[in-house]
């Protein structure tokens, strides 16, 4: 069976080395001391890798089941919920008011990456949960508020997201869910919703739907489309459960991994609900969640390449198998293992220098959405916007890429299920898929995000990269050729691209469009070059100044070196697939094909 | 539930205005005219379609079961096995002499696509009695070939490969399987081997197992290891079975796909077994089937990149979701189809003029085989030895990027097992792991094939491209553009990688062996590049001589287009990760990974 060890040191690196939390001045951050950090994380990691990882595979082996309309989720489940929730760990960045504990964004997807790596379908009950509480808590009612949260952030109750319908996903002006105001000011909401994640479960005493729907008599399209809260038991005055509501399980879908998340057909029938946000507005008031779940996503896809590499790691260790080219390294066993060969080197390499980097990236935009929340700081909101599309996208295709490299290393092992590594292969597949398919999240960074503001976003982003080659240039000749030189050489690559669509885009989208997953890719490259830039001066610096543990910096130093050789010139090739335009692409008629 | 269509006419396309099969001198090449090889295709098209295809998805769910020590195959397989046998299929291009239909390989690797991508885990079961047969026709003596060749060709009796230990899977030299000399010439077998596909099974009367053993007081390591005919059921003198061997299924394996096939863990207890080949010499006598499986394997890639893109295909033309960036195209409906999207497109475009490549490649490697053994063509044998590994281990790992793809299109639907796209990715994603993982292929082509009879393949390999570039150059400016100057590059990528192995590899084997998997894809996307420019100038030559499907070739063109202008560049992606060296990625001592 895979472990799972969380990987607090790196998570230590990158919040007090790296970004420097507790000397920001973002409210809450002088809290983040390395020993507070540090201690939240090492209890984070008992949690995971002892109760949660070891769950993992049951889950996958025995989902949930519905029986007489109740869902059932796999053993161990319940028991480790309870536990997740009495450990307080669910309200960890939610607001005192409602019970949490209000800290930093930043430290709450550090914890979330050690959730999401022990055991990613277990951990979707409680981060939908926070996404339809943060929904909420944007744009909910003050009663609303005192009503539903406390229990949400408790996780007495969990919550979902109703979007998908069996006609429509990312076209949602097509959904046919009805809402018909009451005179109480309630509505009743019938429709059908598909593909609704914890849809239902034994877990908790309530589940919170947020509802997609349109009132009748609304506006066509997407412009009538506004949010419900419908819950699964109605709730008294008195904050008592009260009578099942008409929200019902119509069935639970058989999907390719996260099998121990009850994904599920949700009916509803004249269900009460009530209106969260504006009427019609419901679009924008999702995307509070959306946005949220789009960083969670993300962290899905380097969460679950963590995990598989940790294992892929452990197994090429110890799995005799040939011996080194370069002379036998093993020669009291009857071969070397499987790490002496330089394939599967170079295989646990982007495995290593992606989760690293990844890592890096989502914490440091965390730290830009606590900025953005917690200080107002636009430009932070403004470039984290920018980069959601990238973080989700990249880091999902990507992440899912990993996981097969990690399959790879274990041989005919890894296609066998009992050694768990398929398992991270296919429930890290759906991240590429849900919250926006990342076709959608390419169109989204360069049909929306690019030109949002008058560019400005993206413009800072290359100002912010050039002002770090700049102040870090001329110092270490070694760090100019390993580190500068390249990601000057991938940055220089995405603003051609971004030029090119600014050419040729007004003239002919599809120039722009058929190059859309290309520039989300090289875009994400360049971030993680960024990273890797930004952890290798620190580590040049911290050697330089003397360190009890310089095999800690030397290694973040190689890996990184790896990364900008070997990973980051893919943006030449992205470049040369955008430049070559959109005509090859749209060649042909459909019939044609 | 996916539909598979035989793609026969891009077959014929490939058969007779590519390769121009039956004016070739190769013997039996000139009964491969347009109307018979068509009238073939069209009948296996049938069959696939009809029913293979349908029983995909039951073998997926159902899976192959073990009771009281016998294997049973899911619901449907039998009946459709025996209409396979009654159609004379197994026998395609097996000797008459032993029942066969003694048809050249081009024409047996085209039968076997549609196979292969109908039913990829039922189509095992002949597949590896097919390389067992020719194991055994290549090595066995007259007596071995009468006594089990007739059985096998009709399928009345299927085959295995018994290679992979618990502890061992390539380095077969740390095999414990144990081979003890019988006083009547037999020898007595004993051991475990793991991963067997078609182990046993409900389908055929016995089962002929190629078994890789030790002979006991041989050398030691690979020199020691033999190859043995283990049947299930021992055939007496006549020809009719007689006792239960000593050989039983221990267990089947849980996998994450081709379910329908029961991948078995076999025990050998003292059964008995018949030297198969010289004594010490069965590595050599084993490759002879896996060669021939390594192209069947590379085959499978495509193969379900073809079943998979039909069905993304059917999918983005039915699908309405959102409207066209340049105007509605579907006005009447109320969203355009998901083909109009630009993204859309471009992953269409990318699986299509994959497969249409892949099959020329594969069917030009066929035609290759048939060379050597028909016509005794050195060269042909040479240069498909050394494309071998380019078409097991790039044709997998691509084709199952692909099958990634089409799933992709599908969305949320893509992931949910009812619409089968799950398991196009599941099956596909064994290829790259059996029959040698392509870290193993990567390493046999730089490591061996590249300098095999002094490096004069790759040699001949170049002079062909070069021939090819300078007979067809200067004559359509738009294909010198569009087809000759990016395969010149990419050709230019490639030797310049050779090159870089040639000067560094001596000193520093690990600055070859860490780019071993970039060269085998930069390889695999040369021949891809000479496949379309082939299949290109065949095309613009046809229309410049008039004919009445103008539109076949123009959609020709424009998928080789959009290969040369976006796919094939990555060459010299693979050429800066080559000549970044090997430094970078060996630099970690294993304890500070």
């Amino acid at each position: 069976m895979p472990r799972y060890t969380a990987p607090t040191k790196d998570m230590q690196f990158i919040l007090h080395d790296v970004l420097k939390v507790s000397q920001s001045s973002i409210p809450g951050y002088d809290e983040l001391e390395p020993d507070f950090t540090s201690a939240v994380l090492e209890e984070a990691g008992k949690l995971t890798s002892d109760v949660l990882a070891p769950l993992n595979s049951v889950g996958d082996k025995e989902g949930c089941r519905l029986e007489n309309g109740m869902v059932y989720t796999p053993k161990g489940f319940k028991e480790a919920f309870a536990q997740v929730k009495e450990g307080g760990w669910t309200g960890l960045d939610m607001p005192e008011q409602y019970g949490g504990q209000n800290m930093p964004a930043v430290l709450g997807s550090a914890v979330g990456e050690l959730f999401s790596g022990s055991n990613m379908a277990f951990t979707m009950y409680q981060g939908l949960t926070h996404g339809a509480a943060s929904a909420i808590l944007a744009h909910g009612t003050d009663a609303q508020k005192d009503k539903w949260l406390p229990n949400m952030v408790s996780c007495e109750w969990t919550g979902t997201m109703n979007l998908t319908e069996p006609h429509c996903g990312t076209d949602l002006g097509l959904m046919r869910t009805k809402a018909e105001p009451q005179n109480d000011g309630s509505y009743k909401i019938t429709g059908q919703k598909i593909f609704i994640s914890s849809g239902d479960h034994d877990m908790a005493d309530n589940i919170v739907h947020l509802v997609l729907a349109k009132i009748v008599g609304g506006p066509e399209g997407i412009k009538g489309v506004s949010l419900f809260i419908v819950p699964k038991v109605m709730v008294n005055e008195d904050g008592s459960l009260g009578e099942r509501n008409g929200a019902s399980v119509g069935s639970i879908e058989e999907k390719m991994g996260i099998h121990g998340n009850s994904t599920c057909v949700m009916n509803y029938d004249d269900a009460t609900g009530y209106l969260l946000g504006d009427e019609h507005k419901g679009m924008r008031a999702m995307f509070t969640m959306m946005n949220e779940a789009r960083l969670g996503v993300g962290m899905q896809g380097l969460s679950q390449a963590e995990a598989a590499y940790q294992n892929a790691l452990d197994y090429a260790k110890d799995r005799l198998q040939g011996r080194a080219v370069t002379g036998v390294e093993n020669p009291d066993g009857p071969a070397d293992p499987l790490i002496v060969h330089p394939d599967i080197r170079r295989s646990l390499m982007e495995q290593k220098s992606f989760v690293e980097g990844a890592r890096a990236f989502i914490l440091w935009g965390a730290m830009m959405i606590d900025g953005a929340h917690r200080s107002g700081d636009k430009d932070a909101d403004g470039l984290v916007s920018l980069l959601t599309p990238v973080i989700k996208g990249f880091l999902t295709d990507v992440g899912y890429d990993m996981t097969v490299k990690a399959q790879q290393v274990y041989g005919g092992h890894g296609y066998i299920e009992e050694w768990g590594m398929s398992q991270f292969t296919r429930d890290a597949r759906i991240a590429m898929i849900y919250e926006g398919a990342n076709g959608v999240q390419a169109l989204d960074l360069v049909g929306r995000k690019l030109a949002q503001d008058g560019g400005k976003h993206v413009m800072a982003f290359f100002d912010m990269v050039k002002t770090f080659i700049k102040d870090n240039s001329g110092q270490d000749e070694a760090f100019d050729k390993d580190f500068i030189e390249p990601l000057k050489a991938a940055s220089k690559d995405l603003q051609a691209a971004g030029m090119y669509f600014m050419q040729t885009g007004m003239t002919n989208p599809n120039n722009a469009l058929s190059g859309s997953n290309d520039f989300m890719h090289m875009f994400g490259h360049v971030c993680l070059g960024l990273m890797w830039a930004r952890m290798g001066k620190v580590s040049v610096d911290t050697l330089a100044a003397g360190t009890d543990d310089p095999t800690f910096y030397e290694t973040k130093l190689a890996t990184g070196r790896f990364y900008m050789a070997r990973q980051l010139p893919a943006t030449a090739l992205h470049l040369t697939r955008i430049q070559s335009g959109g005509d090859t692409v749209m060649a042909l008629d459909a019939t044609n094909f």
